[in-house]
């Protein structure tokens, strides 16, 4: 059996199951005590993710597997972590020719989970969960750990851990293969008054313990690259933990696209201030200091995984001066690999680098601007979910290939986009499908606010096709929707919920709520104001029949991840067609429009009332200023 | 101030406070030990009822105060608990003139609650509960569980008891009066499968575990009488226990206005077989056994407090053979009132009668049909809550005053009307303050169908207004639905719920739940189907957005008073809209007919489902079978 079934890789289907029947191993039964054992001296991400597992497991089952770094003596379900060419088990199990060599080596964070027979003296069978890499295992791990039913999810958006008795293992070797796009992330960004509110009321502020989290559910969703927070941040700088910290558990961190040198633009300000420098971010006028500080940064960063953003814009996420021409951006892009070598003793291709054609730069790029080849070239949209350009299909090669830095959130003109979802994921597929197919593979970046509320779907939609984007076509979008609400509210509940995603989703994307007034629909054409206002109602009712049959532990994700997104809107739309009714019958001096002016004021007021449920009732008041 | 305030009395105002201030004594405070005195011997309702209130006093302050029977020592915080005239220590404070004598004597089923100094020597002062006989001082005990915090309906609706550290008794003194109309109570009828299949998984049947549940309701809501379960039910016999416990707890018996003689349907079938004696229900062809049994029924219940249903009808609740004349109908009562005075010793109109004049009996009465002046005269309403007849307003008093049998429930032609309150308060209100104002005032007994799913406000409304119909008048109404909810639901959500009940009776008053179909409201004329299903669907989006946003404690109880009947109701509407779309298209072979078919079937399914979330998620199953 064990032969035969090693003889093919699944991808990773269903592994786990509650049932026991013939070509099963038993993971947890009852009585049977759960081991997990890893090499002594493991990488401290894979630690990491390990006792996440064993807490995982507690959650699942009540019982907390031991967690032992030594052969254990004679358990009946034993579970091995390793990763291969670290000299580990893993080597060993490789050398017996029981794990197919060919499968990890030399792979780019593969994990493989299989059974093995007789992996210790004393141990007739166990299960391996195997990285080709550091990040290779952690994924596995946590492959596992959402098999055995946590969801990525579990704690950023309070998704309910179903208690399961018994766990049970479908012999067979499962992978999810190698990840088709490299650097896979999100940018946390225009976070206050939310994010940032929140995290200082829970954390203390953007600091390790907040990453710490951010970073956990990451790894659970197979990513390994993020921009921090930056509004008044600097991420190396507020918490001295967090750079260690990203490199331990294996996120590569970078800077935003207008943060050159692995420096915040905070750090600037801070910098120049500690150190009593001029201030002034220009080239031309304080090259000096611009270079000091740059130099700090890669010093201060560069013993971790990171990559780091090259070029400059203005100060402030704006442009750069009227006078700025493309020779000088490339002088300054000249001096900054000369710090990076200076620094590191290395080429400076060596030093993962990118440079982000965002807005004006884009221009520049047009007109002829160009750096080193081994750069990874950062193309935009249009922050609004619009991919500006992308590389000509014949284009020859480039040794830094490219990247993609994508929107769901903005803040811009014409208004800002940083309330409720208004993704598509159709529309993100489609984009990114183009990207993947233009060969930007090197590089997938996703600003998504402050990461809660309303974009959980979005976020875990754009990095499951950053992992495998030709999993996806134009008729299998909706599955994706279907599969993500089964894994957070159970599968009774995740056709209605998907659809109401998928049609809140598209009500949102007609126009945004940020847009929407009075006069963006018509009164008078065929009621077109009244027909989308109670289509949005209708939803509204709908959302608020699945939360009354859905098991009461499911209802916070559910609040968070569908209902409360729907209801704001609803409400959003109740209010503008009061206003449109209200102006339109005051022009007549109609006394009706005061009626109508009544219901403006209930709707503002119910508003205040859902956020204010959102942020202090709602998971026990666990969000609170989320929804700020 | 004690004097001051026992100068003149208040109707029962809350009396009750968290906050100390001025005028004011502590009834319990976190350090301060409550105790409840009543006299040793003290009638076992009454005790009863203290055990209740120092149940109630553990669930408001998480502390049961001791409950004792002999002058305590000392306690900082007592309240004495009593019956004028039966030797106890309200008689020795009436004594002192600590409580005014005149409030209590003679009166009938009245409390007064009040402050009193120095009961006894070393205690400062005291609250007395002082009721002028035993159900006088029970409703005293409960107006004081209700007043700390506990509804009536806590048990039977699940309505949650916020706690609540500090209690402080305004002093005053304290009194609801006495009761309008003698007898105020409930019939528990068309029973199965709801009640019946709750009653059963639940108790075990209706026993006297069943009953003891109902009496406290009734007690807690100032009733009096009660005619118990009869579908395939004796209450005397299917547990020995019921009859004495009715007593003790202080509810007077009733059979329901066809059953003769204190005895049940079922009692005759089942008195007739035991003694293998004709089961013939007719008077001219079985006169012997039907007079014995009616004497064993007597006999039975001769210790009891109760109300004997004189006359006769058919069985199972028809009329009685076309050849059924007045003279024999006047020999029955005649020689049923024989057996009551031989039973009794008594004269027959030491016994408390009724007679009945429902459906063709009401015939007979108008061919001149009388029956003793010191019998009830029990008129009747059509089924559907208009009162049929009513004594003429120049009538000549009779001995046995009038009572009225009323309907919230019923089952017959030209259909069932079983499933959802059809009751607005205001055809209530007016049916029974015309009843009132025409002296209709010995007994009041209402068909509450199941007593649960939905019959619970309705029940509310009729025991208050049995009590004191005087307080009510057509623009005060509503306020009485806004208290019920504030009471249920708390101050925040008690407007809006008021509304809903307001509304949704009204709708199910327009055409009951079970007599609406396809053909009822009209698509062409002027969209009236559409509007009418329009509005019963808003109704249940406000529904649902009241029940999302109140406490999770509060939503099982709004789930079964409010949000049930409007969702299933409004789901109705849905369901039967969608047959009318279907039949109105198939005629015109429209496939768009099939569409509004599947709509037929899902609606279909939901209000399955909706009653299986009743039944088995709604308050954790607790009422599973109430919504069969």
């Amino acid at each position: 059996m064990l032969i035969c079934s090693c003889s093919f890789l699944k991808a990773a289907e269903p592994f786990i199951s509650t049932k026991k029947s013939p070509g099963v191993l038993t993971v947890k039964e009852h009585s049977v005590q759960l081991t997990l054992y890893c090499n002594e001296g493991i990488d401290k991400g894979i630690q990491r993710a390990a006792l996440n597992l064993q807490s995982d497991f507690e959650k699942v089952t009540g019982i907390s597997p031991q967690l032992v770094h030594q052969n254990p003596n004679s358990p009946t379900s034993l579970i091995i972590i390793g990763t291969i060419g670290t000299k580990s088990i893993i080597d060993e199990l490789v050398k017996q020719k029981k794990i197919d060599e060919k499968e990890l080596n030399g792979k780019r964070e593969k994990f493989i989970i299989q059974n093995v027979k007789n992996p210790f003296s004393g141990i007739d069978e166990a299960i391996v969960i195997a990285g080709s890499d550091k990040r290779g295992t952690i994924y596995g791990i946590y492959e596992f750990s959402k098999q055995i039913g946590v969801s990525p999810w579990y704690y950023w958006a309070d998704v309910p851990i179903e208690h399961k008795d018994n766990l049970y293992f479908k012999e067979g070797v499962y992978t999810d293969g190698d990840p088709a796009v490299k650097y896979r992330g999100i940018f946390l960004n225009d976070e206050w008054p939310c994010l940032g509110s929140w995290s200082s009321a829970t954390f203390g502020g953007f600091n390790s313990r907040f990453y710490e989290k951010v970073f956990e559910l990451l790894l659970r969703l197979k990513a390994n690259y993020m921009w921090p927070a930056m509004w008044g941040s600097a991420f190396y700088d507020d918490d001295p933990a967090n750079g260690p910290l990203a490199d331990e558990m294996g996120i590569i961190m970078g800077t935003s696209h207008h943060e050159p040198m692995a420096m915040a633009q905070q750090d600037w300000h801070r910098y120049t201030r500690k150190n009593n420098l001029s201030e002034i971010w220009d080239y031309t006028k304080n090259k000096d200091v611009l270079q000091k500080s740059w130099q700090y940064g890669i010093e201060r960063a560069k013993d971790w995984e990171k990559v780091v953003t090259i070029g400059m814009r203005g100060d402030g996420d704006e442009a750069m001066s009227e006078g700025t021409n493309v020779a000088l951006l490339e002088q300054i892009v000249k001096d900054q690999r000369t710090i990076i070598e200076k620094v590191t003793g290395k080429k400076a291709d060596k030093t993962l680098q990118l440079w982000a054609l965002y807005k004006e730069v884009q221009d520049y790029y047009d007109k002829g601007m160009r750096v080193p080849d081994d750069v990874i070239l950062l193309y935009c949209d249009d922050n609004w979910g619009n991919v500006r350009k992308l590389p000509n299909l014949n284009a020859k090669p480039r040794k830094g290939g490219y990247g993609m830095y994508y929107h769901f959130d903005y803040v811009g003109a014409p208004r800002n986009s940083k309330w409720i979802n208004i993704t598509q994921i159709q529309r993100t597929w489609e984009q990114m499908n183009l990207t993947y197919e233009y060969g930007v593979r090197e590089l997938w970046v996703v600003n998504v606010g402050d990461l809660k509320p309303t974009m959980e779907y979005p976020i875990s939609f754009f990095l499951d096709m950053a992992w495998n984007p030709q999993r996806f076509n134009e008729s299998n979008l909706f599955q994706h929707t279907v599969d993500f609400c089964k894994q957070q509210f159970g599968g009774n509940y995740a056709e209605e919920a998907a659809r109401l995603i998928d049609t809140y989703t598209k009500y949102n994307r007609r126009v945004t709520p940020e847009m929407l007034n009075d006069k963006t629909y018509s009164l008078e054409n065929y009621n077109e104001w009244q027909r989308v206002k109670d289509d949005y109602v209708a939803l509204s009712l709908d959302a608020l029949k699945l939360y009354y049959l859905m098991p009461v532990d499911y209802r916070d994700a559910f609040d968070q991840l569908v209902l409360f997104p729907i209801q704001a809107c609803a409400n959003l739309y109740d209010m503008y067609y009061a206003v449109a009714m209200n102006r339109k019958l005051a022009v007549t001096a109609d006394v009706q429009a005061n009626k109508w002016a009544d219901k403006v004021r209930e709707y503002f007021e119910r508003d205040s009332i859902l956020t204010w449920h959102y942020n202090h009732v709602m998971s026990g008041g666990k969000w609170n200023h989320i929804m700020d």
